[in-house]
């Protein structure tokens, strides 16, 4: 394929008419496809099917402590989810809170403790005039809408495929006493996939933050999420790098089990340090009595430990791989050597990232909304819902079928040829 | 029995010999006993065993819509749980809200996001100078904790047979614009078994306060505890009597499955008005993805509705009625006379309280400890734990077999004669 932009002017716009003409019937014929989430699909749902079963009235519901998990108690949630957490996410056992289904949840609750209480005996952020965050973009259009709740500044930070640009980073760190926290999904990042290398790990350990209070929010929401059992992404073990440079207190670890046994009613945890935790167990006996414990040992007794998760992702990975593959290879056949697109081919997580043509993303998401092809808003994984060059668009292949999506990708770039030669002719 | 304290203090001397002997003995003898929290007992437990086998893999684990509860969504929860618990809290199904499984962790929310974010528009509370709530007492310790934790001013308002007294509720309210808030436990009161008569829930609704914020936390915690069947304390639906004198907005009305299903995974649920739930979502969608669906589904499939949950409730009731019993026959049998000590003879919930001498309450919660038996702190129930007259003692026998019960409620009795003899005698 040529690169659109070395094409003549009329060659392009004979090409549009039959683009336009292909999209007009598409419209016509009508879709029903949604791509916005990364929501598992049906068949992962089933996989863990299971778990429905993993505690029966004929249980003893104790833990391994011999508490009796239906009652009251265990703040910080039974030792045996600690210890499964743990493993996930490669902390020690004491490190580890578990919550109820929301990970998300946990980070929210952490944002708004700084606001009402600080960190670790820091002021509060309400009382103060401006706080900062740090955000990688693009990044999880969730994450943002927390901090934009809470009316916290947040500036962009581009990711490269090694992480955040740590140049602007540690600028803004190690410089600005009101950058009081880092957005980050280290490893198959949402959306691009990316993972963050050793150097940029060793960096983010380094910071030597000018205000006290800033963390860096580690959602490690994918951290055993691979796509392929031989090509794997390694993420450096950033409380280890901590260590050494003193900086033990400058990372909260969130996961949850959200995409690995059920979106609704997983179990989520957080990690850090002993200081950070005592920290935190000060709200949390304000705030409740203790988080759902049968569901955590439901969780235990079905995963049993980190081998069993693992096992079980690679049956999830086995039914995502189809459907990343019919995106990927439609993009390629459609899309490659156009010049128009660029896109990532991750190794884990759950999306694409698709870039086109700068000034063309949300006129593409409009006309795939057009034809009955939900995605994810355009702008949706910037601050603000801006994506400064109007170029991202984030693609969530788990929920449809793969036969869907050939027919979806299709449709999608469709109209990014459209969009970028509309754009081509004009300029 | 004759009053203590019409007698000569020779009497007094000789008797108090005997009981210190007597307490001596049970000392050196020990007892383990715990009645300080209000936990159901194994045998409560037991009773809802059938809860585990409520949803099995063999489900289709759709809510009634066609959602799958497995997946992601439905913020405000399934709407088969949110009729369960809008027919539990008597209120219409749109203005339910059904979370996870911790009321306290909704209330502390409510709380924590008028902070941050004030209520329906007002300004938020961290940039006040000055916030107070009203706090009938003797109350639940964890909801002064709450309070406390925000640094929010607490005001003591007596709790009558019938409720606060509501010349000083109205006064302070009606008045006072930094009094942003009251709890309340409407109906069998933690601890006093009290529920609120008709004119006290009409003089709340009709209540004219000063901040357009101020919100009563009606708790509903026992709302179908009852502790007999034909014997129960009616309340008033205040929904309908703000709506009387226009003051729909100005409750938050909070229920829980914890005492009915199980205390760590049973169901939590807010209702209020259309603009107050309106407020709520916006915080909530930013907050997480939705509550566990799954545990949800579980609880509607087990109790299907009111009647059924009635009649979960009277099997709890037939466990709790003997531990009540022990309890009060034998304060009746030991102190009813002695005008050393007052308690309370609820119809519902799980608490009795019982008032023992001015100034004796810590000692006598001190000496039981030493006896080897664990009672609520005294001073609990009260704002910052001070009990003005040090004389309010909660006992919780939902946890304690029937006869554990006798012989704690003996020694109990012991130590209210023993502090309160050694106090007349010093007078």
């Amino acid at each position: 394929m040529s690169k659109y932009c070395e094409m003549e002017k009329e060659a392009l716009k004979d090409m549009l008419v039959e683009l336009k003409a292909e999209y007009a019937k598409i419209k016509e014929a009508g879709l029903n496809l949604d791509m916005s989430r990364g929501k598992p699909g049906p068949d992962q749902l089933a996989i863990s099917a299971g778990i429905m079963d993993a505690l029966t009235s004929e249980d003893e519901l104790k833990s391994e402590t011999g508490l009796d998990c239906r009652n009251y108690g265990e703040l910080c949630g039974i030792m045996e989810a600690r210890r499964l957490m743990s493993e996930v996410m490669g902390v020690p056992t004491e490190n580890v809170i578990v919550y109820g289904n929301s990970s998300l949840n946990i980070m929210y609750d952490t944002i708004s403790r700084s606001f009402t209480h600080g960190v670790m005996g820091s002021t509060p952020w309400c009382k103060l005039d401006k706080v900062k965050f740090l955000c990688p973009v693009p990044g999880y259009d969730r994450h943002f809408k927390i901090t934009e709740f809470f009316g916290i500044e947040m500036i962009n930070i581009p990711l490269t495929e090694d992480g955040p640009d740590m140049d602007l980073v540690e600028q803004y760190v190690n410089n600005d006493e009101s950058v009081k926290g880092m957005w980050s999904i280290p490893k198959y990042s949402n959306p691009s996939g990316v993972t963050y290398s050793a150097e940029t790990v060793k960096r983010l350990a380094a910071l030597k933050p000018a205000a006290k209070d800033f963390r860096i929010y580690w959602d490690n929401a994918y951290v055993i999420h691979h796509l392929y059992e031989d090509k794997k992404d390694e993420l450096l073990d950033i409380f280890e790098e901590c260590k050494k440079n003193g900086n033990e207190d400058m990372v909260f670890q969130f996961a949850s089990t959200s995409k690995v046994s059920f979106p609704g009613s997983g179990i989520a945890a957080m990690s850090a340090s002993t200081a950070n935790l005592d920290f935190v167990k000060k709200q949390m006996t304000v705030q409740t009595i203790g988080h759902d414990k049968i569901n955590q040992l439901r969780h235990v007794k079905f995963f049993k430990d980190l081998d069993g998760m693992n096992a079980h992702m690679m049956k999830h990975a086995e039914l995502l791989r189809p459907k990343f593959d019919a995106v990927l290879t439609t993009l390629e056949s459609e899309l490659a050597g156009t010049g128009i697109a660029e896109w990532t081919k991750p190794l884990g997580g759950y999306f694409v990232s698709l870039d086109v043509m700068e000034g063309c993303a949300k006129k593409v998401v409009a006309m795939c909304k057009d034809a009955g092809m939900v995605l994810t808003g355009a702008g949706a994984p910037f601050p603000y819902g801006k994506d400064p060059k109007d170029s991202n668009i984030r693609i969530a292949p788990s929920y449809p079928s793969p036969k869907e999506l050939l027919e979806a990708s299709k449709v999608l770039a469709l109209c990014t040829k459209i969009a970028a030669i509309e754009k081509l002719i004009e300029a």
